[in-house]
């Protein structure tokens, strides 16, 4: 059984997994305490399914790019119970949540998510070999920003505000995934983090930190 | 603001919709108690995400097939629910969820769910026109049964046991959908509520009842 916690943004995750089956996937719009609703909510999660911490085998966590509080938040809960429990973690970049829901397309995918101040953290990916790579490291745009950086036909698919998905709908050439088909799923976390469980790529607990964007873009939140 | 419960089977599905952005997605492998985890669980998904009944404007719920105690109890919470309210309902067949969350595909689709006793609840689908159209009226099948009808390239998604899923996995022309996306989110039947609301296709409250399969393969609960 695997515990998956994603603390990336506003959009709080939870999922359990056992490699056959999603037991649970609980997601929700946090109004921001974080630190308040993510223990009590894995509590609810696990009593729910009937899990107990000791039927967990490994954890995933998301990594980011996001708001630096509550990716810190989720990591710490996240080290917490790996330390108590002696459990491996396993980090997925959050950007890679969304990729992994969208289908196989030979066009280029952006997936964003909100980065504060009306900003977005975007990821390019390229379908290849059976799934989705990311092309380079996550970038930190404005609506503007974004805009401009789309000279070819895209997919673009995540966190967007409905003021944002009714800009980029009036865009030539953009194809945007509905909002339930944007949403970043825990049970994908859980999925990703259960695969490099099982071929041995587990993380350094202590060493795992959240990924950062480039100082200058840096999210403070 | 839309909600949407699915209590077609043990999987139990809550989620919170604006048309924009999914507010927040439950779901769970529920150990048997609906009547008692129901009412509950919407309650604290509507605390979490700070959603008051009264901003709701429409309620979606899965018609089946399914469990029809789990069905009946799904559906009684959303009458009252809309009685209370005086809130629309739109009913939406449960193996479309599942379609709903599959990429576009020449291959026929087989949605399936767990229908009591070892036995499936089977639907087959084909694309066309930018979605997936259901073939016939759900079936109840064994797994022999299933097997028996798999002669062309199939890609298989829904509710399987691990046993059902090494199963199917050793058979030719089978694509097997991942646990993770093979989920009923309930933000699919959100999705898919919502986008009949819009169009005015509401259903009648007291007439609505869930969708029964043959009655000599009807599915005791």
């Amino acid at each position: 059984m695997l515990l998956a916690v994603d603390t990336s943004t506003q959009w709080l995750g939870i999922a359990i997994y056992d490699g056959h089956m999603v037991m649970a996937e609980h997601a929700w719009l946090s109004q921001g305490h974080h630190t308040i609703e993510l223990a009590p909510a894995i509590e609810w999660v696990l009593a729910r399914t009937q899990v107990s911490i000791k039927q967990l085998k490994a954890l995933g966590v998301a990594l980011g790019p996001g708001s630096f509080t509550s990716l810190r938040i989720g990591l710490a809960v996240v080290k917490g119970l790996a330390l108590a429990e002696k459990l491996p973690v396993i980090g997925i970049p959050t950007l890679d949540i969304l990729a992994y829901g969208q289908p196989p397309d030979e066009r280029r995918l952006v997936a964003v998510l909100q980065a504060g101040r009306g900003r977005l953290a975007v990821g390019d990916y390229r379908y290849r070999e059976g799934r989705w790579w990311a092309e380079n490291h996550p970038r930190v745009l404005t609506m503007d920003g974004l805009i401009e950086t789309l000279h070819e036909p895209v997919i673009i698919c995540g966190e967007l505000t409905a003021q944002e998905r009714q800009r980029l709908a009036r865009q030539s050439g953009v194809a945007l995934v509905s909002p339930a088909h944007s949403m970043r799923h825990p049970a994908f976390l859980a999925e990703l983090a259960w695969q490099r469980w099982k071929k041995g790529e587990v993380d350094d607990v202590n060493s795992l930190a959240p990924l950062y964007l480039h100082q200058a873009e840096g999210i403070p939140s």
